[in-house]
């Protein structure tokens, strides 16, 4: 079985095994801002090497199943916005890949598809209710029900990154205001460092990036943490309470038993985790908040490509 | 079927055929304050009136079911909490009420019962993913996914009314701050509407109350508002506005085809749920925003008791 992310930042294409093993894998970076065109090329040379190196033809695969950034038409398999790659908008990527390759194509939301991932074979192993937030550059969430990932209505579920905790917050690229990606992501801790040091707030970022300011990324913020820098430590504080609010929104929703944190800002370990933690059990119905388990996710990139396989081998219906 | 509504302010006790009618109904004030011996026995009074009233012995009755406003234990059959009804904690209602008549009993949370209710008889009749809020002096919430009511993983779920919506908000009795109850709830309106009133503002309601602010409730800001006075118009359009940045936590998570709004302040109708539906189409994710319907509930009081006996007939499975 092939598989595919699409991400923001790299495209990773893999061939599975049955068993959920990762056989073999390709890795491109996105370079997004190219536009669509250009970026589903790479995506196709990215299945190609694949094929090649392994000496496959197409007949050997049942299907190609694609894990994308965005909000997806599950029905149509379109892609229909995508606030990580620009341009991307009503692109109907299921039919192009169809077209190319001649075999089944299933589409589906990136962070669906990381939730079933962990879900399987990763920290999420026998749980029925649990939440996957990925914190990297954006927030986006994975919803699992009874086993079963929830896509609502129309596809579009798991926006847990676009919920409102500060009503009178700053505006969200979606046009939400105060969203929970706006305050708890690694681009709102880049930007939170940056605005301070800016200010005239001393920091060993400003060493570290050579004056440089903005070439201040999150990783950049959570090695100074590490560093011990006051700083950088107040930034990262400042997110994982910010996290922890989202949580406790999340815990009082759904009580789910687990709570699976993975993308870039979770590298952070404990450092993010620990005291967001302890913002849910300090705010959320007391019941929820000793019920859920809030943990690292296990399977880092690998959870995309894994989770549609899934998706593939259940014929595009949510796997139990 | 016998059911029971166990509420803040009042008690319902109804018998209900097969087909969701009633047959018969019951209703004492709850007097919560006089604590849960007290309440415990207006509930048997409603039973006994309702059976003796109807020439009814026990063994005609299946079961007793129970709808209660707090957190439930599903397992064990507890009220765990209850933040409307003072004193109820850990009690062990279901067996309280089974050792009484003798038969079989269920106990759910009211929230979860009146989505059920809503879904087979009401406004959600033919919705599969579908919330249901209750706004009145609180906010509490149901939810339905896949066509089943969700209670989560220890029977939690739906405290829709402890979402943080302003991180930085006032502190909810939950414990939780900016809780959207503390914005959007009949309680926020008559606070809101006493504040401005006390610091000073004009409004016909202070000739309402004959100037006993305290007096001041909901009820009398929504009919000062239709009435056209300015101050309660603003009162309900701020609380509309946070209903719908509520709303729109709902829509970026659940992508629900249908959200059914209830309760006391619902009543209000399109005074609150116009300004409400704009703030979803303006913030929330275009395509689940363009997914969902938000419609008022359609069984008023009723809804609790309905869902209480669908509950009881599935056996306490969560019925389809």
């Amino acid at each position: 079985m092939l598989a595919l992310d699409l991400g923001g930042t790299k495209i990773l294409a893999v061939l599975v095994s049955r068993d959920g093993h990762i056989i073999d894998s390709e890795r491109r970076p996105t370079l997004a801002t190219e536009g669509p065109p250009r970026v589903i090329e790479r995506l196709f040379g990215a299945v190609d090497s694949l094929l090649e190196r392994g000496g496959l033809d197409l007949s050997q695969l049942d299907s190609i199943s694609i894990a994308a950034a965005g909000a997806i038409n599950y029905e149509e398999g379109i892609v229909t916005l995508s606030p990580n790659l620009p341009g991307w908008r009503n692109i109907p990527l299921r039919d192009m890949v169809r077209e190319r390759y001649g075999i089944e194509v299933f589409l589906m939301r990136d962070a669906n598809a990381a939730a079933l991932g962990e879900q399987r074979y990763g920290a999420g192993r026998g749980a029925h209710h649990l939440i996957y937030l990925t914190v990297s550059t954006g927030i986006g969430g994975g919803i699992i029900i009874d086993g079963k990932g929830y896509i609502g209505h129309s596809g579009g579920a798991g926006e847990i990154g676009h919920i409102t905790i500060d009503v009178n917050g700053p505006v969200c690229s979606c046009g939400n205001k105060g969203c929970l990606e706006m305050l708890a992501s690694g681009a709102a801790v880049a930007r939170e460092a940056r605005r301070r040091i800016t200010a005239g707030e001393r920091s060993a970022l400003t060493e570290m990036v050579s004056s440089n300011i903005e070439a201040i990324t999150a990783e950049y913020v959570g090695a100074a943490a590490r560093a011990n820098d006051r700083l950088a430590q107040d930034v990262i504080a400042q997110a994982a309470n910010y996290l922890g609010v989202g949580l406790v929104n999340i815990v009082n929703i759904f009580n789910p038993e687990l709570v699976i944190i993975g993308g870039g800002l979770a590298k952070l370990g404990d450092l993010l985790l620990e005291p967001a933690r302890q913002v849910v059990m300090a705010r959320a119905f007391p019941m929820a908040a000793q019920a859920v388990r809030i943990v690292p996710a296990a399977l880092g990139d690998d959870a995309g490509v894994l989770g549609a396989a899934l998706f593939a081998r259940s014929r595009g219906e949510p796997p139990k």
